[in-house]
């Protein structure tokens, strides 16, 4: 019995990160794991920073995450039937025992397997989601509301949930605070819009020095964060969730002198993903979009490197994927 | 009616940071100020990074802080009276109205004066505590316990404060608790001895990889961040209260990877300063001290720069500062 299934996508074969056509396999649906035709995805810095190798850890040929799709085969599964709509982050797999995982923090399981440049346990990689078909384990897959669009809504599930889940652990959620965000683009607006649903009030950073209640900084490039912290009231907090390529400068006195604090964030677990979700569309938020063809990508990336987009690209699978 | 008295101590001229006798004037005791002869004064590594001026903002002539001594003149003040035991942090007054003064948080005043290198409202430089008599606010000094050693209890109101206040308000006192100390120097023996004291285990690190519910950095000097954060636990923090000369390297996927948490912190206020002296009182708590005489300093200096001291060395200003 074969355990894989031939797949068709788009991928980058070296550092330079240039996308073409790619055949590939994916591993066949297995012990509540879920198929399901790509009909859309969105196109996330980090899939900028991965397809160059800007962190050293890409494996070749690769390509970026995919989110947003519909499910098309079904295994043993409990969440799902043929047909539904459904949603996945950059993660589809975990160990699914460890202290993280069952206690809805899946997202920080050092065994989970990411969407794409992850490792299977078979030692494959997986290959993302600018492709016809992925699978994914039911656990790391989001029912999408029926009423919700799959290509504007896309991004909820990267930068969405990416900016979602910070806010609310780290308090930055309280009716009146004055939450700076820095970096406006994909994951910084998505921000914006959750910290207007939550009754704060949120600034663009420049701001006045001491008079943030906190800051998201969501900025994927090299940047000084001594200025950043100046902005704080004291006591305060700064959490990343952008992932600059390199280390950036600690300013050590900016930290102690005002006892200020950093923290870092990834994504989120599914059921704050799930809640994620239900807070959109009660609020009517959605992401800003520029849907594309899939042989756009490669201008898609070159405008994203220069911040050229406003403020997200979805890739339009469904419609615009070819078989090679 | 003079303004200022005279005074006598060492200080450095330049920034070889040699220490070296010096004459200089203190402002005369006004409204709630406390005059007091200097009798012990703790060692501390910003002290070395203040002679030789390597955070860039040393004032010349400059001498170091100066804790622990004997109250000889009062003004119109509430708390002491004339032969009262007194000890003082490395700061002598602030705007006592902000925010941060009104919630016993004064050490974060914006407006506070620093016992050495601090700019008194005049704009005179204030002059540390390697001196025969120093001036505080009396809101600035504690009442030292008449059965607590003066000598060997100096470095309470420097290292003792600025490790007991950030593992209190981090949360790293909660019996049983696994917390790493890192740099076993002035703060870092001060900071396992009151973790023992809260019932926790502390481990000088290295530890085994994500095990640590918390770290306390007391690292004056270059050092990385990356391996530390490694051996902590996800959602958990690492407090920074060692002050370098130049900025760390941040690795910001240690952080988001684990929505790990870094936190700084600066000294503390004076009232938990007290809660602390009486903690200390309490569990018999006392610092590992060199006692040496005035002239050693220099030497002092240049053990301290390359970690040869076990833990803090105290000066006897009292029995060995001898006027010029």
């Amino acid at each position: 019995m074969a355990k894989t299934v031939n797949a068709f996508g788009w991928g980058a074969k070296d550092t330079k990160g240039f996308l073409t056509p790619l055949e590939f396999t994916r591993r066949t649906t297995g012990d509540r794991d879920v198929r399901f035709k790509v009909l859309s995805c969105g196109v996330c810095h980090s899939d900028l920073h991965m397809i160059k190798d800007h962190w050293g850890f890409a494996h070749y040929p690769d390509d970026p995450p995919g989110r947003d799709r519909r499910c098309r085969d079904v295994f043993r599964v409990q969440k799902f039937k043929v047909g539904d709509n459904v949603g996945v982050r950059v993660i589809v797999d975990a160990c699914r025992k460890c202290d993280q995982c069952v206690n809805n923090l899946e997202n920080y399981c050092p065994e989970r397997i990411d969407t794409y440049n992850g490792v299977e346990p078979d030692g494959s990689i997986t290959y993302g989601g600018y492709s016809d078909i992925m699978v994914a384990n039911e656990e790391f897959v989001i029912r999408w509301l029926d009423n919700f669009p799959m290509d504007k809504g896309a991004p909820l599930v990267c930068a969405g949930i990416t900016t979602y889940s910070p806010l609310r652990y780290y308090g930055l959620d309280k009716s009146g605070l004055h939450i700076g965000v820095v970096g406006l683009g994909g994951l910084g607006h998505m921000a914006v819009k959750f910290l207007k649903a939550f009754g704060t009030k949120s600034t663009e950073v420049e701001a006045t020095t001491g008079t943030l209640d906190g800051i998201l900084d969501c900025v994927s490039v090299i940047h000084s964060l001594q200025g950043l912290l100046d902005f704080l009231k004291p006591h305060e907090k700064l959490v990343v969730v952008g992932l600059p390529e390199k280390p950036l400068e600690l300013p050590i006195f900016s930290f102690t002198m005002g006892r200020k604090m950093m923290g870092g964030s990834m994504i989120g677990g599914l059921k704050v993903m799930q809640e994620m979700i239900d807070f959109a569309a009660k609020h009517n938020i959605l992401p800003e979009v520029e849907i594309i063809s899939m042989d756009y990508v490669n201008t898609a990336m070159e405008r994203l490197a220069r911040g050229d987009v406003k403020f997200r690209f979805v890739i339009d699978i469904g419609k615009t994927l070819k078989a090679g």
